[in-house]
């Protein structure tokens, strides 16, 4: 899609821990010349969805929009989960998001609307989103009934993703103690919570199916890991349950490991 | 966007009375050759918005389709308010979309969701259609909230689509009476009434300020025209209140057309 | 390709006479909008092709790019043939160009190169041409073979293409008494002579064989109508022997005609 | 302009030693899903240019297309050089290229020709070609001056490239008594040859510029390396002077390096 709609190739760049870096990509701009088309825009994701909710700090944020803005390129966040990434840091969103030129969001997700993303910028980079929204289908008529529900996400919602990231913290800790299950809980900053289960001998699906047998939907990334998100229909006492599922489905295939 | 996103151009072809036919369609088809792309399918707007919701008649919808699958073209239907063509012609919406490969329906708009369109075809072109929704932002996560709605849309609406003929009608008759308006009353078909207000010397915008002051809303459409739409959140007593309105509007002008 | 490449729509501005006006360019100016794209640029064919190669007077460019350039819209011309508008203006090319922003000219047709096009412009406009021209498969190897003849081109056919614009009249004007053949001589000013054969009865493609038989090469445009083009291959005596053709090939179908 | 032109993005395969081989594909192939485009093509590199000119054996050819063929993908060959990979083999070019699907070549680069490339394909993929070729700006005038040297090109040029490798051997084999250059003469099998010259403390640039003045011209690749050419205008006597020139430049340094 971003080759077809925008004609863009990325050029992804490591970031160990889920944390991008300046260095890292100053080592992949790529000057605009006769051959080929310049580097554009650097686009951070935060918090970092498959380094587990990596929350980038504040002072890396600036480093890249500062650096990125003396050689003329614009930063774009993309951040679906911005809001788990101020509640980690303990600032306002504003705080995160006042360096980088345009921030999307999302509504649904963490802050619990049944759809709808934002996008944040200057008057001039959302005069050109709307003409891009538009040539995406975007134009709704009846707007207003999915607005209500935004309003809560915005409203309501942000004051409560602390309570996400303690049950996600709560399960980290718990799978730590489970025999056949790799993590690192101290990473765990935000709602997500990715385990290794190679040491159970399972895949991922059978891993996922087993849970669901107990009442407790996962899925699994790539070929060793699951992942689990909390949030605001995830309470306490359900985290303990699959917590408890994901003991019980370890257990029985312990023998198989020993 | 068709441009930007499809890549291709379309060949307006004229459509008298909002109903296209093969004699038309015949005559811009161009054959794939060397210097231009070769015409590869026929769009086919069934009710017809600008044209006042005309319906096309099912004998036509029928020559089109065999005219262009022997030529190897394939026919959409532009099917946004295709439940209103069906109960115009009282017959099942299935038997209006027999012949055409491919159509898109709308649950928003007559069906009365508050979002939502569908498209419908043969297995393969849904195969390449899941694609294009992605491509253009598709694949929601909780897509059942607005799902719900949807089968409302599906399930109930379409039988009360006649209700909405009827007060269009309604509009449509008592507008014939009242001086400085324009209108063909036997054109109306459907839920939508478009009249010009020439007569009356007030733009489209004028005019719809002056009803907005009586609680109407109605958009002009071009220089000279008011396009009203009937739809569920539409009494027969909204309709007659519109109705007024509209009349005590020309009233109010009437000594400047003397 | 337009669409494809550049994302973009054209809106076709009637030029009678081959001459785009102002005010037909003004009433086909879109804004910009949240449902569509505006309007970026005027693009303005100098001469006109299909019109018999008519040349734009000076007084109408300089309106054109005037009043565009006053709401924000930049110039093209497609100037493919604009050495030959300059010739028959008396002028040199940079008097013709001097208003717009961007100009495109061929070094093939009139100035007799095998293979070539230029584009000229701000150095911002050609910075991007030239990674557009990347984009387009531009960036030849060894294209030192070819711009040798591009220089022939631009210093040494220039001069000539007077010859070209006589030769032209030189067939209109004969062609005015053949019988069957419709033109107005006084309309051709430069290199294309565009004549009607209904008179004949004949076909464009039956005209252009029954030509070639007579060793003249020359295409048909549209259902009636022929178009010769001089250029420096084609010699006085080349244009008289064609027009003894036409003469031969019409009077051959004269008694069908009586 | 992959992107940009044709909506794709590539999936690069690495390929030791320039051979691309199936097992590296086959883990590279992405099936067509609703949350992603699926592979639809392999495209092969033969001669490989930034592996030195590397030939593909035929038996890799033909695993990779007897496997990529029964997944329903296409083959493609980037055959730029594919007429020095056929001399390499000591056989035809059609034998090369019998199972891929389209092969592209070059008229210019070994073959000698000032312009051109070709596609050859199914009657089908050539039918879709031509589209292409128009969209791209294709469809020239006069070919005719340029389709004359590709007839030289493809009827005189094949039979003289065996020259062009030997002579890309003479060069490796000297290089690799010259003290501060690093190469495998071995792997030179047809007409580039790329040297390290790390060992001599210059950079590619510096290299280039010191062989310039000595009637030289080569390129660097990369930070630390040179690549030379062999082509019909480089005589065997230009390649004995250009590892001359060679020698002279790295003795120069080399008190800097003792």
């Amino acid at each position: 899609m971003m080759a077809w709609f925008a004609g863009c190739l990325a050029r992804p760049v490591r970031a160990p821990g889920g944390i991008l870096r300046w260095s890292a990509i100053r080592d992949a701009i790529r000057p605009d010349g006769p051959h080929c088309a310049g580097t554009g825009c650097v686009s951070l994701e935060n918090t970092h969805n498959m380094a587990g909710g990596a929350v980038t700090p504040l002072d890396v944020i600036e480093e890249i929009c500062r650096e990125a803005h003396q050689r003329g390129l614009r930063v774009h966040m993309d951040g679906a989960r911005v809001f788990n990434a101020a509640c980690a840091l303990g600032v306002e969103v504003r705080q995160v998001v006042k360096d980088v030129d345009t921030v999307m969001f999302c509504l649904s997700k963490g802050l619990g609307a049944p759809v709808g993303s934002m996008l944040a910028g200057t008057a001039e980079a959302i005069h050109q989103g709307r003409l891009y929204r538009k040539r995406l289908g975007g134009g709704m008529r009846q707007a207003g009934v999915l607005a209500a529900a935004g309003l809560i996400a915005l409203e309501q919602m942000p004051a409560r993703l602390g309570e996400d990231h303690a049950n996600a913290r709560l399960i980290a800790h718990a799978l730590e103690a489970i025999p056949g299950v790799a993590i690192d809980a101290s990473t765990v900053q935000t709602n997500i919570v990715i385990f290794d289960i190679s040491g159970t001998g399972m895949t991922p699906p059978e891993f996922s199916r087993r849970l669901k047998e107990r009442g407790v939907r996962m899925n699994g990334v790539g070929a060793t890991r699951m992942r689990a998100v909390t949030h605001c229909d995830v309470t306490r006492q359900h985290c303990e349950h699959a917590v408890e599922a994901i003991r019980e489905v370890c257990a029985a295939v312990a023998p198989a490991r020993a």
